[in-house]
């Protein structure tokens, strides 16, 4: 609600290739929106054009809105674009958003906690997969938790992620759901385990983006919608 | 924005206490409200009876919303009261909410996760302790992760949880914030470390409901809020 307001007021908007991009139509016609689509397709924009693009707006007088989807500081860059405003001297308000991490799971069926089964759920980024060494993802700490496990941007290194989590004793019949394209009209859930979840992906041609659920939790819920 | 149309189309609407009851006010004076405020005070009402509310209106030809705080499957007993709705043969939609998992460090000016500080959160209810028989949380894993930890309903446990943490490897001057009635206009924010959390809370006298942050993100913003 509060960030609907604050896109009423914007002079300048500047809009991710993720963000809820219909309510850019509803804007007045005298708006200026900047297309900061990035990856992984479309027009590229480095973070260091869009850090400049919003102070630049700013500092001319404008009300600029940075229009992400999901929550700004869910792996959203949103704190390097907050820090590079704030020693320019911009003040800026940060509006929570509806995470993907919970919210694609939740629109397939998939709570991702529920009592009795889980007290915990972990969200990982599978940008940089395991075996890069970029990645400061302890993946025998993830595989030794018993709660939920959520994977954003991970459809492209599930192979090695699941292997990894084997490894390190997930049982290889954990039950995994992959939701693709969740919350919009192309939405479409696959199921699988960690032994399959590969080649399913790759047999069925899930692509990005998609949102990975591992757990118990995948079908605590499958007796509702059954019926 | 879902969430407040259906509101404007209830009969019934069964609030929690940590639900957005200012939206109350704004309803028709013939839509009933019933008050589902369970814990940790305020009037009783157990799940069981919830349930029964929530299908005994529906049966009676009522539209029904559950009013929650935050997101219904982040802790919220969504699923149950879900599949309850299911056995009865009443139709259910959920809306998905913002988590004050995510929400409330953010209002902190802490972002759960940050580009080179960590590629995952973790969120964990601190509701049961760490040594008490019904915790499924392996607190060995949760140590070892490398990412933020963000504690829900842990402030009556966080002296063991902390200690739990250190005696498993993190450090004990891990950073860490505690975030009493985050988003509302009583907010206020608590900075300690692992090694003197427990200290810090009683000495404060802080009190529930509160997000506890752990880790590198509590101080990663710090710069923004110092102008």
């Amino acid at each position: 609600m509060r960030g609907r307001r604050l896109l009423a007021d914007a002079d300048v908007v500047v809009a991710d290739r993720l963000a809820p991009r219909e309510l850019l139509a509803e804007l007045p016609e005298d708006v200026e929106v900047i297309d900061a689509s990035k990856i992984p397709y479309g027009r590229q924009m480095a973070q260091e054009a869009i850090n400049r693009a919003l102070i630049e707006h700013a500092e001319a007088g404008k009300f600029v809105v940075r229009l992400k989807g999901g929550d700004p500081y869910v792996f959203g860059r949103g704190g390097e674009e907050l820090l590079a405003c704030a020693e320019a001297g911009v003040p800026v308000t940060v509006v929570p958003g509806i995470s993907s991490s919970i919210s694609v799971p939740e629109t397939a069926g998939i709570p991702v906690t529920h009592r009795g089964l889980t007290q915990e759920f972990t969200v990982v980024s599978g940008h940089v997969g395991p075996d890069d060494p970029r990645s400061v993802t302890n993946w025998q700490a993830v595989a030794g938790m018993s709660g939920t496990l959520v994977l954003l941007m991970a459809v492209d290194k599930i192979g090695a992620i699941a292997a990894k989590l084997v490894e390190h004793g997930r049982p290889a019949d954990t039950p995994v759901a992959v939701v693709q394209e969740g919350t919009t009209a192309a939405q479409r859930r696959v199921d699988a385990t960690l032994g399959t979840v590969a080649a399913v992906v790759e047999a069925e041609g899930v692509k990005p983006p998609a949102v990975i659920v591992v757990g118990d939790v995948v079908n605590v819920l499958a007796a509702a919608f059954q019926r």
